[in-house]
């Protein structure tokens, strides 16, 4: 199997030059892709980037899905419906895919798709998980296609770093999250927010480890939009959870953080700065905060689980009924 | 005051090819801009949008706002601090900048910002509302840009058809709105899921008409995305309300709705269909689903306050205290 890495130098070699990335997929897998989205919008000077669920894609198709466009998608089970269709249907339309999966045996693992077979166990390295793999494609790809990128090194040591960083946070805030069970295990509902790279670690925590995991109700914010309207809810009984990143998206988080203190009683602040990211160059920091904030979904819901005794891959629908 | 029309005629002459369409704004002119931004991207062969809050515009800008590029902004008020400072940025940037604003004597309406100043009565045609210019501009855009544009007539047909479709909408759930209201005043939290050019809807309704108007929890999904994680909380004790659109996205809605026949007791279906939709051709219906929706939520939303006896327009943060 090729690495992340020569598969897209020989997808580049084939196909020239990449005008549009969608990245695509559903629910959790989704979510592992909004890095790599937010990294292209916000680096690429050839490059537009697309993020939407894998059914939107075809649905609803870009006129730029088409030969030059590069569509990234990840299924972690590799059956998944909407996923196929989707990598079929951009095959199509001639565009170049890169699937991820970790299952060997499922259709996304066919060679046709260009398929990457990731790990994911307690020991797997973050640079060779969905996120990491994503900046890894995407990294290369920005090095190929751009003269001015200037940033391929410093993601190179962030990626070598990463996993590192990772681990100490989550030793880090284990009483944290006990702690926080305890307190909220019962709270009928509560508010998640973040910004910029990270606003899909909101988005994830909320649909997956909460909705889904432990059938908590919930809703994800956009720190910036929070002023605009959802801040009318906050009072002393509202329980909130703000992902605080890094890069210049922070300033929205801080500013909801002044008022959190102001008016909020019940707030989780989970702060990539104070949990190591600085380890990684403040240029492109930004970048790995999700990865973070995922292994802090893990720790905080295991710690529900835990408190509440509700098992993380109990489910009621998904693999049990048709639907 | 030049007519949107004239507007984008003026700016396509001096400044030849849009290659992108930014609309940014922050919470419910946020909402207003989704349907365009959907619109482009489903229909454009030479232009991509983007739709974005506008403190993320200038946070993290992509490096396609430049010269080429077109950012269309709303600000009602026409002082929020963060569109202010997008449609300077944009400037600086070399971006060509069209805002729309409420308010005549804010400085959105300033004559450097190429401002339109919308009516909001009651009596105010749809088609000269934040929603309808920005298709307005968008349509006039495509059919100077790309001869294989096709859907012009169809597009303006539906703007002239649009205002008396809504109104009509309205009587016809008047009562509904009130049972509504009735049943679930007290409900402590709602799920709302739309898809498509629609899914801006779900997420308006959320922010601005439940969680700012009358502060009720509550939280938007994505139809497609209904299915990867958050179902798992549904049952017969949680509230939902589906918008239903049109267009090839209602595949997403309809399964959605299945789901609930089976397995959910309390929710409300607000089908666009069955609302007037189809008197605008079906070749583009879709994108009028996002006004006729804002006008239903603003019908749920008065059931709701008259019923919890919750004023609209009561607020105990915007514009009540500094932030």
């Amino acid at each position: 199997m090729r690495t992340p890495e020569e598969l897209i130098k020989k997808i580049y070699e084939e196909k020239g030059k990449i005008n549009d990335v969608f990245l695509t997929a559903c629910g959790g897998s989704l979510v592992d892709l909004y890095s790599g989205y937010y990294f292209v919008n916000a680096e690429s000077e050839t490059m537009h980037s697309h993020w939407l669920n894998a059914r939107e894609l075809v649905t609803s198709p870009s006129k730029f899905l088409k030969s030059g466009a590069l569509v990234i998608l990840c299924s972690h089970g590799g059956n998944t419906k909407e996923v196929v269709e989707a990598a079929r249907f951009a095959m199509e339309k001639g565009a170049s895919v890169i699937t991820m999966t970790h299952n060997p045996d499922s259709i996304c693992a066919q060679e046709e798709f260009n398929s990457i077979i990731y790990s994911w166990k307690d020991d797997t390295n973050e640079n060779a998980r969905p996120q990491g793999i994503v900046l890894r494609v995407l990294n290369e790809l920005l090095k190929m296609q751009e003269p001015n990128y200037g940033k391929y090194e410093a993601i190179l040591d962030g990626l070598e770093k990463a996993d590192d960083m990772v681990r100490a946070a989550v030793k880090k805030v284990q009483n944290r999250t006990w702690i926080f069970a305890e307190k909220y295990f019962n709270e009928p509902f509560l508010y998640i927010m973040a910004s910029g790279a990270s606003y899909s670690q909101a988005y994830g925590f909320s649909i997956c480890s909460l909705q889904e995991m432990q059938w908590m109700d919930c809703c994800y914010l956009n720190s910036g939009e929070y002023f605009h309207g959802p801040f009318e809810c906050t009072d002393e009984d509202h329980l909130y959870i703000l992902l605080m990143g890094t890069g210049k998206a922070r300033v929205m988080d801080e500013r909801a953080l002044v008022f959190m203190e102001k008016y909020g009683k019940k707030y989780e602040i989970i702060d990539a700065k104070e949990l190591g990211i600085e380890k990684i160059d403040e240029s492109v920091n930004e970048y790995f905060c999700p990865m973070l904030f995922y292994a802090m979904s893990v720790a905080y819901r295991t710690g529900l689980q835990d408190k509440r005794k509700h098992p993380l891959d109990m489910r009621r629908y998904m693999g049990v009924v048709e639907y």
